[in-house]
């Protein structure tokens, strides 16, 4: 009887661990630090000691665990194969077949982005839906698509990758990725922020938010809560750009919900109003009764995916 | 043992079948009347007295038989149920649980392009693929998203229905779905065929294609292969949009390849080459190596597909 579970979200800096019941409980979480030396050749087994650590500590029976699901900061293929993760220092090789070894347990391998989505999909923002697509307005825009429950991968590793979607060819200034346009040049944190500093210095329209420090998302849709004009505008031109690209997403894969996370989304119900207003303005009409929903298990979505992801391998 | 299985194709004037072997050989194929009087409410038995004929003609036991695919001019759910079809004159109702009482075998219903798209990569164009994006460039665009084999049938059976995807927020002609700017407006037969019409009435730039009685995708495409400089112009403006909007597709979906078919399609290597140049230029790095294949089945494609719809359900 596999009655339990464990997560692990593989970032930058930490690893963040969780141990569940298979109903979807969190028992207990942690967090070990993520050892970047030689090449993070360290993380697997660290990783593997601590949920072994955790077993023998809970005194759990083998037979009544599921197995680990690991989320990794990079793209990975359906097989389990990373396909290099700059932020951990590791090139190409089947991270799932690595960590089974190690912890002679079943392992799902996934994009950290996409285990987010799957765990908002599980016990998040998105519980009871079968088809979501979690967009995940942060430093960046990711994407993760779950279609009847099953994550879309993708043949690279680039399934959701829908920041990169271009929505405007006569940007000047250059995206990450290197092309310009792109939708997180406009959507995410950071763009919404470029875009809030490009109107104040362009303009001398008067605006609360000339009296900021330091400027950010959330500055901005507190101002426009507060009904500052400016402000507003930018949050109109945000919603527009993403209800537009979404009503685009949904002609090719038709969700239930969109599920929004990250740290934009903690603006709430302006947000996913504003977004909604405009995507009905561009939806083809199938899909005009689409729902929007806020992400709401914040930085646990990760290892609630991890654990998820195993018990739908 | 398996080894046969059947394919129906439900048009709005005939219903083309198919005979297949499980490897997927065509045997045999002809077309019925479709029957539209009184709601459609005889095209199914008509089909299941046609494939019972051919079974009794072919003497096949019945546990040879894997079962019977059909596609229908409209959006299916994945359980089997038809949200209307106009062309038919059907409302809402499960054609899977009705097909298989009349047929007494295991029946598969899906849309008629996405079926079309499940035919192409498992004979036709994209053949050897397990994940591609079949386009249809006809009267209209349709869209077929297969991924690990399966296809994306959506929540409103609007899976793939990329012709509806918003390219420009500027046009003023409304599209057959009511917004105005959708890539079918373009991309299609009828819409290089609208904007070749529209640029010979707007300029009095010299062209082959002014001494075309009846304009159609064909003379554009034609008249650029013979090095007319406005047909290759729009043969251009034709690729950029289609490459633009395949390339945010490639963000959401990330397929291994796309395949072009419809009308459009034989144009051949011109549409293709000019379609992935464009491509290149906007897609994210990770899905740079996309292939661009042309369908090959033609008129076959959806009677091909329902078969292998039944093997793969």
């Amino acid at each position: 009887m596999k009655q339990y579970v464990f997560g692990a979200d593989i970032g930058g800096t930490t690893v963040k661990l969780g141990f569940f019941t298979s109903e979807g409980e969190l028992l207990e979480k942690w967090e070990i630090t993520t050892r970047k030396d030689e090449g993070g050749r360290f993380i697997l087994s660290d990783v593997a000691d601590s949920i072994k650590a955790k077993i023998a500590e809970k005194e759990l029976e083998k037979d009544s665990v599921a197995g680990v699901g690991i989320g990794v900061p990079g793209p990975v293929k359906d097989d389990g194969t990373v396909l290099g993760c700059v932020n951990l220092g590791w090139g190409e090789f089947n991270v799932e077949k690595e960590a089974e070894k190690l912890l002679e347990l079943p392992v799902k391998v996934g994009n950290d982005a996409n285990m987010a989505s799957l765990g908002e999909m599980w016990q998040g923002g998105g519980k009871g839906y079968q088809s979501i697509i979690m967009v995940t307005l942060g430093t960046g825009v990711g994407g993760g698509i779950i279609m009847n429950g099953k994550m879309l991968y993708g043949t690279n590793g680039a399934g959701g990758e829908i920041g990169h979607i271009c929505v405007d060819e006569s940007e000047t200034e250059v995206c990450g990725c290197g092309k310009k346009g792109c939708l997180e040049q406009y959507t995410s944190a950071t763009g919404i922020t470029r875009m809030a500093v490009s109107e104040l210095n362009n303009t001398d329209r008067p605006s609360k938010l000339r009296s900021v420090q330091y400027m950010s998302a959330k500055e901005v849709f507190d101002a426009a809560k507060d009904g500052d004009e400016l402000a507003l505008e930018l949050v109109e031109k945000h919603g527009k750009i993403l209800g537009k690209a979404l009503a685009s997403i949904a002609c090719v894969c038709d969700p239930e919900a969109f599920v929004i996370g990250g740290g934009v989304s903690r603006a709430g119900d302006i947000l996913i109003n504003t977004t909604a207003k405009y995507y009905q303005q561009y939806v083809f009409h199938a899909c005009k009764n689409t729902k929007f929903e806020l992400a709401s298990l914040g930085n646990d979505a990760g290892i609630y995916g991890c654990a998820e992801a195993i018990l739908t391998k």
